[in-house]
């Protein structure tokens, strides 16, 4: 199970983060004649599609989240670094890990992208986004402890603000979250509470468009629509979010007294862009040519949710994982083609199969180009879709049967708060050891 | 499901502490025409026999624990409190909560025990407990996050240190981390790491007295002593710690360098005794009637680790999980009889069922009074025991599938560091956003 001893005769190929254009980089490269070394500050691949669930407290962690170690421990030419990358020294071919510093042969850089707030950064704290799994855990800790706040407070007017979820961006995310959260409290306020029993939660969905799921076709957009309003969500379409704090939201004119507010209405590429020093877009992606490669530097990648590239089809290449997946089995190719004196592959075409969302329970919509689907067949396909590429077949037995016992019985199992409350200055209530940044006050 | 309506009739009941105890207490009272309340600060009730399973990533958080609403939210007589409770006002029979009070009837007490360290509380930081989630989950986070680090440390001496995990405390709980953290390491040494791939974790098991599991029958502790070694896990015993701090332990006259050092030493009652102004006991348990109740206040009962009690058989009732459990039913029968005005049932007398703990795969000891079980037997008879304990249908299955899962293919499934990992001051490897108590520099 040791490297081979020709290792040192080897190219040395660096992969920069474990999403899903990283592992399907190295898992490629770890066929190859090559030495790969795959670094990412977290020692787990996410799979972000069903991050929601473990926010409305539907999957746990350890369902959508399978150890780096795990996934590419055995290859025996693939080393794992759990470190965090702080910049790359492009003209001596070297990334480095603060004091560190790792030479490469070949340089894939795939670290995705995170919540941008349009240069209002200061609302991260009211209005926390959805990337990470502590962004997840924190999430449900917030949402959670607002119905229990709610639970002992007797001011109307307080609890009517802790009762209130305000989501901003109705793309596949915000629907999705709004759904959930309105099953979540739908249920627990029908038959877990007693003071709050029968009152409703009002779940804002707030999106600058004429419609949520823009990317969709107009008429699953309405089901959308229609099934997001039965499920008791408030839409509000062409509204702007003007300014957020600690007590809500402005909406356009409108003031929402909210306690939780959930970022969901855009993306920035991650600052791995301003290593490389090449052309940054608008949200902060690397302009790449046709190979994923930087301009001027043919042996730096860029792939995933911090590259900018136009396919062989004169096509953007969306920010999405089947399109990180297939950029990291093009890239390996291509340093494959070279390891072995070959002509490079062809231009990379991107193949659309689809977007799929789901709203809530029996309740989703697919887009699959000729085939539009919605309703029950849609959220049947967007569950068989989801548990096929859930990485881990562990995984795959635990969130089918998780699924299926929650379908039966409408029971969320991992409805946990880790850490223990306390009473913070002023009597509110607060968790006792929160992480740094989700700090939260009720 | 609301409430009948001649609720104000009804005497209150307050109950603190979701543990086995007060658990126990609330679901039969629950059948009793008395109002319940049950508070706790945690939002779940947590099985912590398995917890050193949770911190040895075999297990997930969410398969040991079950929200409390889950448990008790269906009952029309039970009221559920997720708040910190500060004191009791014994005197006007009210629970303080910061600056809100909950008045009772009766009261019962459960809150528990947390870790001891005789007097040395510096201590905790480097040689954290187990008795929460969290505690569990910051240890997995230090022991996944001790093996990376010796991946990254080219240093053979601080590599060792890395490597080396001392446990202090040879009863179930120490013996049982021992057990898993050397079927962990050796485990994840063989197979998923590179540079460190063959290397030995040197694992320590530390004790005072002369044998481990000292509660069980000297030949099932000569075996437990045995199947550790085996483990490859060096006993220490007749061995005390006499300082510990960032870098390691002295144990007697021997400094051990290590990077994790767990404390299942002692135990200490919660303080709630000193909220009751009774008589407290060395390790600060309440000193009790033979009916739980304080001495003088009838109406208040204190069971489970934080009460000192002598059962009708003349023994010291044992700060253990079915003990907690008998006297929870045990209080809330008197407590019912107290209501219906029927004679208080006989004091109480504890059903010792037996003593149970593993060590690891296949290998386990049962003290179940005339009969011994050790090895492959006793590990059935201790996975079916904590199965059947295990609250939660879903739970169960989740556990047995893990289980067996890990069984065929001797994986963990909950390897997971939720946080991501930076570089602090003076380049080591810490966490970026951890607990508060938390907070580690590798």
């Amino acid at each position: 199970m040791t490297a081979p001893s020709k290792t040192g005769a080897r190219k040395k190929v660096v992969v920069v983060g474990a999403g899903f254009g990283g592992i399907s980089a190295a898992s490629e490269l770890a066929r190859q004649d090559v030495d790969v070394t795959i670094v990412d500050r977290r020692n787990h691949h996410l799979f972000q599609p069903l991050l929601y669930q473990v926010a409305t407290a539907g999957l746990a962690p350890t369902q959508i989240a399978s150890p780096v170690r795990l996934i590419l421990g055995r290859k025996p030419n693939v080393h794992i670094e759990l470190d965090e990358v702080t910049g790359v020294d492009v003209a001596n071919r070297r990334v480095r890990l603060g004091e560190r510093t790792l030479p490469y042969d070949e340089l894939i850089v795939a670290t995705g992208a995170t919540h941008a707030y349009f240069g209002k950064d200061e609302w991260a704290t009211h209005a926390p986004g959805l990337k990470s799994l502590e962004d997840a855990l924190a999430l449900r800790r917030r949402v959670l402890l607002a119905l229990e706040s709610a639970e002992l407070d007797m001011d109307p007017e307080s609890r009517k603000r802790l009762l209130t979820f305000v989501v901003v961006g109705g793309g596949p995310t915000g629907v999705e979250l709004a759904g959930a959260i309105a099953e979540l409290t739908r249920r627990a306020l029908a038959c877990d509470f007693r003071r709050i029993r029968g009152q409703r939660a009002r779940i804002l969905l707030v999106d600058s468009g004429e419609r949520v799921l823009s990317n969709f076709c107009p008429s699953l957009s309405a089901y959308a629509k229609t099934a997001l309003e039965k499920l008791g969500v408030e839409l509000m379409l062409k509204a702007r979010v003007g300014h957020c704090d600690a007590g809500g939201v402005d909406i356009g004119d409108l003031r929402v007294d909210a306690q939780t507010v959930i970022w969901a209405a855009g993306v920035q590429a991650s600052p791995a862009g301003r290593w490389l020093g090449g052309e940054l877009d608008r949200v902060g992606r690397v302009t790449v040519g046709a190979d994923f490669s930087l301009p001027g530097n043919p042996e730096v990648f860029v792939i995933g949710d911090c590259a900018r590239i136009v396919d062989a089809a004169g096509m953007v290449v969306p920010g999405v994982a089947p399109a990180a997946k297939q950029a990291g089995v093009y890239v390996a190719k291509v340093i494959a083609a070279r390891v072995a004196g070959k002509p490079a592959p062809p231009p990379f075409r991107y193949s659309n199969f689809g977007s799929l969302a789901t709203i809530g329970r029996k309740a989703a919509v697919a887009d699959l180009g000729a085939i539009k689907l919605k309703g029950f067949a849609a959220w049947v396909f967007w569950c068989a879709a989801h548990v096929y590429f859930l990485i881990g077949f562990r995984n795959r037995i635990q969130v089918v049967l998780d699924w299926g016992w929650s379908y039966l019985t409408f029971e969320r199992g991992a409805r946990l708060v880790f850490d223990a409350v306390t009473r913070g200055p002023g009597g509110a209530l607060s968790v006792a050891s929160p992480s740094t940044e989700a700090r939260i006050a009720l």
